[in-house]
C-alpha cells in the first residue's frame, strides 16, 4: 500500500475513538504486523527502516530543516514520512506541527508523506500505530516532530531509534522552556542557524554542548552523542547530519542494541497503555472523577496521604465493576 | 511521638501488607495529616520541616556523609531522620542503605532515627508515608538515601525538597551506572573525598559539573544548582552543605515554590499509586499474569502491538472483574 491516498485513510482509522473503527484498526494492524514479521525473518532483518526523531523549543527552525533534510535524504533515494506529537496545539494554539504549508517542497514529493498533528493533539499511541503504517507503506525514515516542552519528547525518544535535539546558536540558559533531561537523553544536538550574523554564536554553542556531554552518560555504550552546526536556511549541513545519522543507525544494529531497543520501547509501550487504558476507564465514569477531583485537591492541600486518595480511589472503581454486571 | 521506639512500630505498621495493619495505618495516618494540617494553618506554613534526597553510586561515601553531616546539623539544634530507598538490596545483596552500624554515632544520639532499608528494598509508598511518620515524631530534618542506579533517584527526587547528588572526584565519564538525567535534576552536587590525593582531582570535577550544569535547565527559577567539595571523612565542608541548603530552603519557601512542589509531588504520588495498585491487582490474578507474559513475548518480538496487547489485557480483567460477583 504506497498509496497516500489509503495511508491517510488508514491513519484515520488507528486515530478514530470509535468502537467499530479501533476494531478494524487492530485487524488492520495486525495482518500488517504478521506481514512485517515475516519479512523481518526473511530478509534477516527485524529494523529494516529508520525511526528519527526531532525535538526542539518553538522558533528553533525545525520546519525549514525537516523541508531541506527531507528533501536531502529523499535525493540518496530514501521514502520518508514525517508525523508530530504536539501537546500544544489544543492548549495553547500555538502553530501546528507537521503543516504542510511550513514544507511545501517535501509535502508535494512523490516519496514524502506528511502527516500534520490532530487539532487535539496526537495521542503516542496513535503515533506508534501511524508509525507502523507508515513503514508498511514503504516509508523507510520516518521523523517524528514534537517540541521541546512537557512529556512529549520524552515520549518521542522512547519510541524512536534516535533522538535529535536541534538548538538555536545561543546559551543553554537562553533557552526558555527546555525540560529538564532533554539534553541528556540526545544522541545528537544540531545547532541551528550556523550561518551570517550567529556563526560565532553556533560556534560557543556547540562547544558548549561538547562539553556539557561530556559530563553526561549516554544511554548506549556503542555511541558517544555528537554536536553538529547546520544552517537549514542556507541549506548547509543536512549531508553531514544524515552521515552521522546513519553512523548511528549502523552501529546501533551491527551491535545488536537497535533491535533489543526497539523490542524494550514496545514492552515500555504495552506497560504504558495498559496504565493509560485503565486510567482512561477509571476518569471516563462521572461519579469517580467527581470523588477523584475531591480526593485530588486534599491531597494537594495535605488533608489527606496521596496513599489513602489512591485506595478509595481503586476500591470504588474496582466495587463499580464487580456490581456493573 | 516523639519516642523512637513507637515512630519505629508505626512505620512497621505502614510497610505491612497485611490488611488489618493497612486499615490501622491508614487511620493512624488519617489522624496524623489532619494534626499536621492545623498546625500547618495555625504557624502559617504549610512546610515546616525540611525533606532532603541523598544519592550517589555505591562507594561514594553517603554513609560517612550522612554520619558527619547528621552530627552537625544535629548540633544547629534540629533533629535528623534517615531514611533509605534501596532497589538493589534484594537483588545484588549489596551494602544495607541506612546501616546503623555504618553511622554509629549518628544512630546512638537521641535527636536522630535512622531506618534502614528493609531487605526486600523500600517501597515508595512506604517511604513517603515513613516520611510522614518521622515528621509527626518532631524530626524536621528528613534524608532520604539512595544510590543512583535504576529509578530509585527520580523516586526520591520527587518525593523530596531538594535533592543532592553526591559524586566522586572523577570525570564523568569515569561514573559508572550513574542514571540519565541524574545531574540535571540536582539542585546540589557535592563531590566528595576533597582531600589529600584527591583535593586536585575533586576541584576539576567540581569545574566540569558547573559547566555541564550551565548548560542544562534548573527545576526552578529561583535557584541555580551548586556544586560543593566536602571530604566527609576529614568532616570538612559540612558547615558549607548546610548553608547552601538551607538557602535553597530559604529561597523555595519565600517564593511560594516550596509549598507548590509539595502539593504537585502528593498529586503525583496519588496518580502513581492508583496506577500501580490497578496494576497489581492485575498481576496478581494468576491467569492474567500467564497471557501477560505470552502477550509480552510477542510484543517484544514485534508480532502484536503494543496497543493490541494491552486491549487484550485490559478487556479480560475488567471482565474478571465483572464476573468476580
Amino acid at each position: 500500500m504506497k498509496d497516500r491516498y489509503y495511508l491517510a485513510k488508514a491513519i484515520t482509522l488507528v486515530e478514530s475513538t470509535r468502537k467499530d473503527h479501533k476494531v478494524e484498526a487492530q485487524q488492520l494492524l495486525s495482518l500488517i504486523m504478521d506481514a512485517q514479521h515475516e519479512r523481518a525473518k526473511e530478509i534477516g532483518d527485524s529494523a529494516p527502516t529508520f525511526r528519527i526523531g526531532l525535538s526542539g523549543p518553538p522558533g528553533v527552525g525545525k520546519s525549514t530543516f525537516i523541508e531541506r533534510f527531507g528533501m536531502y535524504i529523499l535525493s540518496q533515494g530514501h521514502r520518508v514520512a514525517v508525523l508530530a506529537i504536539d501537546p500544544s496545539s489544543s492548549k495553547t494554539g500555538g502553530s501546528i506541527l507537521g503543516d504542510k504549508t511550513r514544507m511545501p517542497e517535501l509535502s508535494y514529493h512523490d516519496d514524502a508523506y506528511i502527516r500534520p498533528s490532530a487539532s487535539h493533539g496526537t495521542l503516542a499511541r496513535n503515533t506508534n500505530e501511524a508509525m507502523i503504517l507508515c513503514e508498511a507503506a514503504e516509508y523507510d525514515i520516518c521523523l517524528i516532530e514534537t517540541i521541546g516542552v512537557g512529556q512529549s519528547e520524552t515520549i518521542v525518544a522512547e519510541m524512536v531509534d534516535m533522538f535529535v535535539l536541534m538548538v538555536p546558536p545561543a546559551g543553554g540558559d537562553e533557552i526558555q522552556g527546555l525540560k529538564k533531561g532533554i539534553v541528556e537523553i540526545s544522541d545528537l544536538i544540531i545547532v541551528n542557524k550556523a550561518d551570517g550574523e550567529f556563526a560565532n554564536a553556533a560556534r560557543e554553542a556547540a562547544a558548549e554542548y561538547t562539553s556539557a556531554l561530556k559530563y553526561l552518560h549516554p544511554s548506549t555504550s556503542v555511541w558517544n552523542p555528537q554536536v553538529l552546526r547546520v544552517s537549514a536556511k542556507a541549506n548547509s549541513g543536512m549531508d553531514n547530519a544524515w552521515k552521522l545519522m546513519q553512523e548511528y543507525y549502523h552501529v546501533m544494529k551491527r551491535s545488536g542494541e537497535l533491535s533489543k531497543k526497539r523490542g524494550e520501547q514496545r514492552r515500555l509501550w504495552m506497560w504504558r497503555q495498559i496504565s493509560s487504558e485503565l486510567l482512561d476507564r477509571l476518569n471516563s465514569d462521572k461519579e469517580i472523577c467527581e470523588l477523584v477531583d475531591q480526593l485530588e485537591q486534599k491531597v494537594f492541600n495535605g488533608e489527606m496521604t496521596s496513599g489513602t486518595a489512591a485506595d478509595h480511589v481503586v476500591d470504588i472503581f474496582t466495587r463499580k465493576y464487580s456490581d456493573a454486571k
